[in-house]
């Protein structure tokens, strides 16, 4: 029976299937609608009732300044895009892409901003390695063909970045045998994953509205997607100073005490973080103040403001038994709990006042600068579950991909900018079409590398990142990790857990204090490049990916320089996009090459251009890799900057940003070329800016044929009360 | 205006919420079905169109056999179960839970077997720790309480084990300040995570079907769902003798030679496995012979089969553009391949038959014994994505959770059983309702503790785990993984890609093949085990959770005995269920207590009653923590042995199953009390025991006043010929 010869009758109507054949042929989105130059949105299925990151941001897209930018066709790519139904409702988009052709972005991923070949799971949560869950899944790509994709639905979106397969695609590599005898070569080099020739992603839904960017490079690609979410973040001049967060359980007196501590060891401090402790209860939260610790809030706060100081609440939304507002907002919360706190359904108006009628009450009327909005990312132990239910019919998906954007629009529409007063905070989410929120995310995980990365990957998608310190194992680890913190948007010790101080590792309290009032120096370069980030969507603290092919300074203000050309790097004359996440641009000029860990040297790979030692001005180097040591750089981080610049700083450290109101200007100016840069003034803490009320000054050098230098300025936009004292040219060595 | 004291006013209104409200208040699941005795079903929502795994399965429940078990009430608590489909077609099961109550099960987990606050995801992949994912995430649990919850569903299903508040629930834990004032204490310990008090799990769906089980212990509610599921898995007799998977490239005179080897060695073997060379195309195949490597494929399996081995043949489900069968298969196939290669859609009868016919012309008919389905579990960079289309219009979700199901499925009911030939074989995924199913599943990981961990895990789910031996660091390591192996469902050493031996390591091949050999005496028992498996559900390898309470043996082809009551677990008189995963009962009286990685000792904690040394006989204790070195055991495994054990064995090793036949007998007897055990036997390799043509013998030994023995044997079932010789009693040392 075991060797039955017995054969099997085959007949040929065997061998044509009778099956249903739908084998997910795509319908071909062809509906683009024009929303600004270089922008474009389709809706895809049944997206009417889907929620959209863009509608729940809620700020509009800045289609004039879209529309002063070059007017480039729709790629003809794009028009390949397809889209499929499945059987068990999961939406699925197919992005064709070509051999060779980079993906970058999708949020913050601390593991690199490159995505080729990898599978993502968009999702809110604390950050897990590579699989795509992180505090900010942004499900927003951007091409090196030149182009960007914005998937605008609030739902957990899996995206296989050429990865996969279709058996009807006439691009698949060919079959290459694993085990050939041993006579035979292999057909060709076997791959454990062959390359696929597409993005495609899917939701649980009927649809969903895309939306597509062009641009003249990258970099122009980010900017109109930060203009279509409303333009960039615009912080108070304070928001950019030194942050501290002292531990839980601290007293008005202890954190007066500490406030003392830094101006004895004479470092810069702007901003005052109380964690949970503050409150009557935490985990849950009442947001109400302990008065065991903070007997007389009002009279505190007014002490720091008096003292230039802006006080920032730690806080998460989980709302306590014990709270004030407990009551009114339980019908307005979700089925489940967290940490046994009730979760208000922020989309609700009702719910929204309640919280800001209490916040206004017990905060900001007596000066409370802005929030720490904690937990709002999961991870799932410390969420409400997939499945629970919220009183508005939003999804509990939904729900959890928009609760730290919620809160971000909420506490600035509804707080701040209600009531014209600019707020800086921090949160632990955030998604899409967050560019015009100021606030900058922080995490729990804490690798100095991972940290780095942070900082250009959030760029890549209209987010800031806030790479806090917290403690470190030597002196020179904490330096080092000072010099990241005061190189990105929001400059934070945060102590809640540790209680360090800056001067905590004695021998290397010189090296922080220098490197802090550094940044302080820098600030009027670094507003500026905010008032860019504002106006012309142009993130201020960047990946390197964002230069690729620049040799300019973008110039805020102006009409931004358009060169190129319609996808400019399809034609062969591409320049080569690679990812080096060890490095980043600070503001237009300045090439950050941290120190990592405990390192006191690095190799730093240059661009191409001439780049000149920040501190001597010496020329370094030109596309070509140098070695940098902590020697060279007198223990302050690593810093390059560009042919032909002009950095505007202050004359002089301050220890509060107010100081800087008169203070003196030298305008450094690197390299050999002609140069110009602008610089940007407002009132530094209200919206005035959004009505003009700003200004905007140009300096110029230009070489004479003597050799000499001819420095001028001019003001182009005159609206408000200089921020700055007398400006200065500081020819750095050439 | 920072400080200004405007106030919003608030009137009434706003107080009281206008929104909709639906918090996911649940619909009773009260229309439950008995199925048979302590088994019942009930759909939810619209379940009618979901894929179902038992459907899936599709081996009939054996009513009669369940029927015969003690009649028990649904327990109350079942009725209490309820359910929500969400806004965005969740479908949400909540299943109420005790305070204390314990959960255990969801399949193949390495990282243990109780589930308490862990929230999983059961999805088919590659084993990820603590997520859920993994080879077989059969979505059944049990509960100490004394029931069991079968989610008849081929969906992603996600799992929440008492982790979740609803703000509903009246047994939530109160609310305790995370930061309370110095001068206050907490008011109870705060918790990151706050047990709650259901099992909340759901799937993207409108509906699908639970199962109940309840049982008087734990051992009952799995064996009712191994019933429910067909009844377990009845190997051949030579499956499970010991297996040797030859490298990759192996050609049939290497693979002759290793067989010699074995011999030269005395190393017992009776299945040999070819990985994927034996194919003319591999990654993807085609299934069809590599003739320069098997020239004569016929001639070469029966010199095999003469010498009483059978042949195991790799393989993994995609198909080569050079296969014969990839024509007629190519329309029957996903919309997306892997590793190149076509995916057919085996829900579809004309798929199934191409493959069939194919494999038994080409491997059955000249006496291929059976196969390892490899690579049918992902992960997603290996697997057809999330959102592929079957031309069966089955979702690829559902085709993911099932394939390695279907797998199992085709090959034993299409081609081994239709042609009365049984067959034991590997696959890497498994999940719901394949208890029937004679495959054992393996894993790409390679933890000792993991690996011990699966044998526990697997047996509560109606799964068996092969925790195979490839390679190893040192002789100890060999050895040690060597014991694990042999007390397993399924003894293999995989070298295709180490290349070892059992000889491999010097120093260690005389307790290698000690331990094999001991395994080859103990088939007797090992063969009645999986009969009992298969006629009563027993798991043959099993947790220690499935003794708790226990001291009787299960007695095979007797109706079972039930000393419980309902719930037997809820009336205050419980034994601690407790999960011990570094122990495993090897049969119904076998503790095995293995060596972990180098080490040459350990501790054991005794369950209650007398447990005996395997080897001496000798009391080692009672419900008690023991030592025990692999200088005691003289390198075999620790074993111990139940109060009134009879053990039956060969009176020596045979290095074939087939020289099984008419071998003698002894039956070992451990202990001071009356003892009983039944011996079952059959023609090893056909269904013939499935028309009854089976034996049971039944040994019993009874303790006379004189202290002597009374040593009796009686035929309770005869319809086949003997296998085994005579047997005679040995009394171990008491």
């Amino acid at each position: 029976m075991r060797l039955s010869t017995a054969i099997l009758l085959i007949c040929g109507a065997f061998c044509s299937t009778t099956a249903a054949q739908d084998l997910g042929d795509l319908t071909t989105v062809d509906k683009w609608k024009k929303v600004a130059h270089g922008v474009w949105s389709a809706e895809l299925g049944e997206a009417s009732g889907e929620v959209r990151y863009s509608d729940l941001a809620g700020a509009p897209p800045k289609i004039e300044r879209l529309n002063r930018l070059k007017n480039i066709p729709l790629p003809g790519r794009i028009r390949k895009i397809g889209y499929h139904v499945n059987s068990d409702q999961k939406l699925m988009v197919r992005i064709p892409t070509s051999v060779g052709e980079k993906i970058f972005g999708y949020g913050l991923q601390f593991d690199g901003t490159q995505k080729n070949g990898k599978i993502l799971t968009l999702k809110v949560d604390h950050f897990s390695k590579g699989g795509g869950a992180t505090h900010a899944p942004v499900p927003f790509f951007i091409s090196s063909q030149g182009y960007g994709v914005f998937f605008n639905t609030a739902k957990f979106l899996k995206v296989y970045n050429q990865v996969g397969n279709r058996k009807d695609s006439k691009t698949n590599p060919p079959e290459v045998d694993r085990n050939p005898p041993d006579d035979e070569p292999q057909s060709g080099r076997w791959m454990a994953q062959p390359p696929g020739d597409a993005i495609e992603a899917y939701v649980h839904g009927k649809g969903m509205e895309l939306v597509v960017f062009t641009g003249t490079d990258l970099q122009d690609i980010v900017a109109r997607y930060n203009l279509y979410c409303g333009g960039g973040a615009m912080p108070p001049l304070w928001g950019l100073g030194f942050w501290h967060r002292v531990p839980s359980k601290f007293s008005a007196a202890q954190t007066v005490q500490e406030i003392n501590d830094f101006r004895k060891h004479d470092i810069p401090l702007d901003v005052i973080g109380l964690e949970p402790g503050w409150q009557t209860k935490s985990y849950p939260c009442t947001f109400e103040w302990q008065r065991k610790r903070f007997p007389d809030p009002g009279g505190f706060t007014k002490k720091l403001l008096d003292d230039g100081l802006h006080l920032n609440l730690w806080e998460n939304p989980y709302i306590s038994q014990h709270a004030r507002i407990y009551e009114k907002m339980y019908p307005l919360s979700g089925s489940h709990l967290v940490w046994l706190g009730i979760v208000p359904d922020y989309t609700l108006q009702e719910a929204r006042d309640i919280l800001i009628e209490q916040h206004k009450q017990d905060h900001f009327d007596i000066g409370v600068s802005g929030y720490k909005i904690d937990e709002v990312d999961g991870y799932d132990h410390w969420l409400w579950p997939d499945h629970a239910v919220f009183p508005s019919g939003t999804s509990s998906e939904s729900m959890r991909q928009t609760y730290g954007l919620l809160m971000q629009r909420m506490f600035y529409k509804e707080l701040y900018h209600k009531h014209n007063l600019r707020t800086f905070g921090l949160v632990r989410a955030s998604n899409g079409a967050a560019s015009h929120y100021p606030f900058a995310i922080y995490s729990d995980s804490y690798g100095h590398d991972e940290y780095i990365t942070g900082i250009s990957s959030a760029s890549l998608s209209g987010i800031l990142w806030c790479p806090e310190i917290r403690s470190a194992g030597s002196d020179r680890e904490w330096i080092n990790r000072m010099h990241t913190v005061c190189f990105s948007p929001l400059a934070m010790l945060n102590a809640w857990a540790s209680g360090t101080k800056p001067w905590s590792f004695p021998d290397s309290t010189g090296a922080v204090r220098n490197t802090i009032q550094l940044r302080m120096q820098l600030l009027p370069y670094l507003y500026t490049a905010f008032a860019d980030y504002h106006q012309n969507g142009v993130p201020p603290v960047r990946s390197m990916l964002l230069e690729t092919g620049r040799t300019n300074s973008r110039q805020v203000g102006r009409e931004r320089e358009i060169n190129g050309e319609n996808a400019p790097y399809a034609d062969g004359d591409e320049p080569e996009i690679k990812e080096d996440n060890s490095l980043f641009m600070f503001g237009p000029d300045i090439l950050v090459a941290p120190f990592y860990n405990r390192s006191v040297e690095r190799q730093v790979q240059l661009p191409k251009g001439n780049w000149y030692d920040f501190y001597s001005g010496q020329l370094v180097g030109n596309h070509e890799e140098i070695k940098v040591t902590a020697q060279q750089t007198n223990d302050l981080p690593p810093l390059f900057v560009k042919e032909g610049s002009l950095i505007p700083m202050l004359k002089k450290p301050v220890n509060r940003t107010r100081e800087i109101i008169g203070t003196d200007l030298e305008i450094r100016y690197y390299g050999k070329t002609d140069a110009t840069c602008s610089l940007y003034e407002d009132d530094g803490e209200t919206f005035g800016f959004e009505k003009g009320l700003y200004n905007l000054r140009k300096f110029s050098v230009e070489m004479q044929t003597d050799g000499t230098l001819r420095f001028s300025q001019t003001m182009i936009h005159e609206e408000c009360r200089p921020m700055f004292g007398t400006a200065t040219l500081k020819p750095m060595a050439r």
